[in-house]
């Protein structure tokens, strides 16, 4: 029997936060140093490992966090959700995101559908909708191919979609996988669109406009423009354009479009890169098998999350650690730095994976919660961030953990060697000297130069951004925002913190306004 | 006479932290907020205005503030900075970022050498071989005109000059001002490089070589690159790269280079986007009058900077507004959200800004301090940020205030109308609602849509984003930073914290390594 809980009510938790603190400078220190980077690792899927020696936790805490785990019943409230229970209670509804790209467990029927069923329905005609473009059998008027793919989508519509495309161009390019050049109008910034539409030949571009609801407002106001662009250049749009959206939206069977994907109310935005929201983009963009794979790198991610063993699971390891070190420890904030140039826009994804999900401060059962929940979540690569933020991160008086991300080897595999190494040794040799810095120091009797270590840092590392390792990599985040929100009993899954600023946004266009708000309408001049 | 004291030991700073506290959603209700809202603004320069009628001040915190900044001598420190002191006192430096946009005070001799006509000479140099670019009279070996600029740098050399570029793409391209696409490599990453070589066509393209020291090991890496790529080409690099670096690096008086512009070590990287570092890769891409103008924008608001007066000196209030955040109310955290597509990349720039000035723990005598000092920075345009992140600001635990800024006009002029007005007016309703939203918040009787409101924010306001307003706003940023160094009594011009990082990797590089070091590296079999 599942129970839910606030944090602060279990006994583990308790037990935790009395445990002796690590000094990790002391523990990453000589051979004893030595031997934890080689121990305190997790293999993931696609031959990544998440490696959390640079962590502040020992065999105590360690023990600590399995106790928590146990007693908070991750894995079982995990299981709850992939058999298909409601888990996002506040809007009741189930939470199906890991059924797009495997069966973890058992068959969930719901709406008289096998849910499963209907995701990979979707996958297959995206799939020979994307073969046919490709193939030139679905064309534009004039009997062209289309060379450009243009997602319109805000938000969960955008901003995976956006960084799974850029971590996978180069690869694609490299591997003979890439059809079409992929872009994105997102903001209700009439600059947005308007600059990319003035950047692309529309004439031979499919645009994908993605909304569950067919309802927001900047996707709608964008589709208008892309519509006008097409009109304006004497196209007929209803052969441009494509929905993805869900079955009961007004966008479902409209005409104006040349196929609908759907989604459903059971896939919430935020974590709908691998349904058919990230899926007509990339398939389109790349081929239908290189999202397959990448589905393949989530789906296998996503078994390791059944675990109750935290040293065989490393989203639910990672979460119970970002727990303590928000909880415990009472870091605010936490970085995610990827040494990998293609993934610029990976940490603006989790971003809103992760704030949006726990940035809570009500619990499951909308009572206020006494602890902090989800951090500040800010990144960008390295080594480009080494030379910007990195100061305060190593000698600022707030210590911010940090998650790294690297690759032995590049994508496209074109390099210079300089001073006896080549570009990729040097992006790995500072990362690997990042952590050291990091969580060790350096004294000297210049305080100015003084480094006082103790600044916690894991890394997943893989042999190569490929599909399959970035669909490991992204179900590895998703999965352990899960967890934080089960840690700390909130609802990770609606987001009703975003509706009053859309309340008040129809009020200001409505002139509908007096006090405060009309006088900054007015000094906009609305 | 100057006097450099710590903040808690500043009489008027303790007196601040005993004022009682504001109630924001009190404050900002019925006729008194909005009589607040009219009031509570400072005029920047190009026609702005920094509103922060939604800060927690009321007068008699403003009046603790005045008397913050008088105690601290703040605009007497800035005089010292301008008129030629040895501000960055680390690295025994003189800071004249100003002086590359105007002459603030005294004449400012170093080396010989009267600084303001050193660098206007700069200036003169660049725009003489950007009008040469443009009018074809320097061209490719095959004689034609270059079509591209790209910039190699990385950190200062790259954030600031890229954010810049990005925000007046538009607008040069609406008025006439579009000369050259720029593109930038910065990372390490040999994908980076690899990938903007593939994209552009490069025996039309002009690169620059940005570095001040002439030995930046990313940035002399990806030159090797580029030269590699240039000479598979056939063509001869020479007649394709110009230098930005100092009279005394080992580029100043290659023959590698067309022509060689130069900086000085009295402006920091980060501050150097006024500078040749951002003047070359501006002044190709558009005009040297474009940039001219937005050095003049800076120039203006430079000015306001001098004002003893906090409510004539909008950076000046603007820093001590976030000192009493982060220092009396405790916040931790600090957003920038640009209502402007074309600010996608400002907060990234500030990021480095910010984060690499403050992110310090000793004053600026080497001893430690015992308040927190510059807080994280992030951001993202909006409106996409409010499908994203938007949900832990108005609901999380932590409160994160908000510096809000937006424009009337767009840059195009492209827009549509739906539901009754423009994407332009839905952009600007958007955040006069987010920003009622957060500080007024909604009352509900569950609590998971209920709004607690007290969340502080500011926002910038200015009619159109051009060349002038984007001068006035980085300004008042770089103001606004050095202003809270000198609050918190660091040092804001030096970045010690980066070095210990450096000097790993080359012992990685090297493999000089031994335990957890030797570890790291051979995970990523270096």
């Amino acid at each position: 029997m599942i129970s839910w809980k606030n944090l602060d009510t279990l006994a583990a938790f308790d037990e935790l936060a009395k445990k002796e603190k690590v000094c990790l400078k002391c523990a990453l220190g000589g051979e004893a140093g030595a031997e934890r980077v080689k121990k305190y690792q997790v293999p993931m899927a696609a031959g990544m490992v998440y490696n959390y020696a640079a962590k502040a936790v020992n065999e105590d805490v360690l023990d600590g966090l399995q106790k928590l785990a146990d007693e908070a019943q991750l894995v079982e409230k995990f299981a709850a959700l992939y058999n298909g229970e409601v888990i996002n209670t506040g809007e009741k509804r189930l939470v199906l995101h890991h059924l797009t790209r495997g069966q973890l467990g058992d068959a969930v029927n719901k709406d008289g559908v096998n849910k499963r069923d209907f995701y990979v329905a979707q996958q297959t005609k995206i799939a020979d909708f994307a073969n046919a473009v490709h193939a030139g059998k679905i064309t534009n008027g004039a009997g062209e191919k289309f060379t450009t793919v243009v997602q319109i989508g805000i938000g969960g519509s955008d901003l995976g979609p956006r960084a799974m495309y850029l971590a996978l161009e180069n690869w694609a390019k490299q591997t003979g996988n890439f059809n079409m050049e992929a872009k994105f109008i997102s903001n209700v910034d009439p600059d947005d669109a308007a600059a990319v539409l003035a950047g692309i030949d529309v004439a031979h571009s499919l645009f994908v406009l993605v909304s569950k609801s067919g309802t927001t407002l900047e996707t709608l106001t964008n589709e208008s423009f892309v519509k006008d662009a097409l009109k304006n250049a004497g196209l007929d749009a209803s052969k441009h354009m494509v929905a993805v959206t869900s079955e009961t939206s007004p966008l479902a069977s409209s005409s104006d479009y040349l196929a609908a994907f759907f989604m459903d109310d059971y896939i919430g935005g935020r974590f709908s890169s691998t349904s058919a929201v990230g899926g007509a983009v990339l398939s389109l963009a790349y081929t239908p098998e290189v999202f397959a794979s990448f589905l393949d790198g989530a789906a296998k991610e996503d078994q390791l999350g059944k675990n109750a063993n935290i040293l065989e699971n490393p989203a639910l390891l990672d979460a119970l650690i970002g727990v303590y070190e928000r909880n415990v420890l009472g870091f605010p904030a936490t970085a995610v730095l990827p040494y990998s140039q293609a993934l610029s826009r990976f940490p603006a994804h989790l971003q809103q994976a992760d704030m949006e999900s726990n940035g809570k401060s009500v619990n499951r059962f909308g009572e206020p919660v006494n602890y902090p929940t989800g951090p500040v979540l800010f990144g960008e690569p390295g080594t480009n961030g080494q030379h910007s933020f990195y100061q305060l991160l190593h000698q600022g008086t707030d210590i911010v953990p940090l998650q790294f991300i690297g690759f032995k080897e590049s994508q496209l595999g074109v390099d210079v060697n300089i001073q006896g190494s080549t570009s990729q040794k040097k992006l790995c040799a500072n990362v690997a000297a990042q952590i050291m810095a990091f969580a060790c120091g350096k004294d000297n009797e210049d305080n100015n130069k003084k480094f006082n270590g103790n600044r916690p840092s894991s890394i997943i590392i893989g042999k190569q951004l490929t599909p399959e390792t970035l669909g490991a990599l992204l179900s590895h985040y998703e999965n352990k925002i899960m967890f934080q929100g089960f840690l700390w009993n909130v609802n990770s899954f609606d987001q009703e913190g975003v509706q009053l600023g859309k309340v008040l946004a129809k009020k200001v266009l409505a002139h509908d306004t007096d006090g405060a708000l009309k006088v900054y309408s007015d000094l906009f001049e609305i």
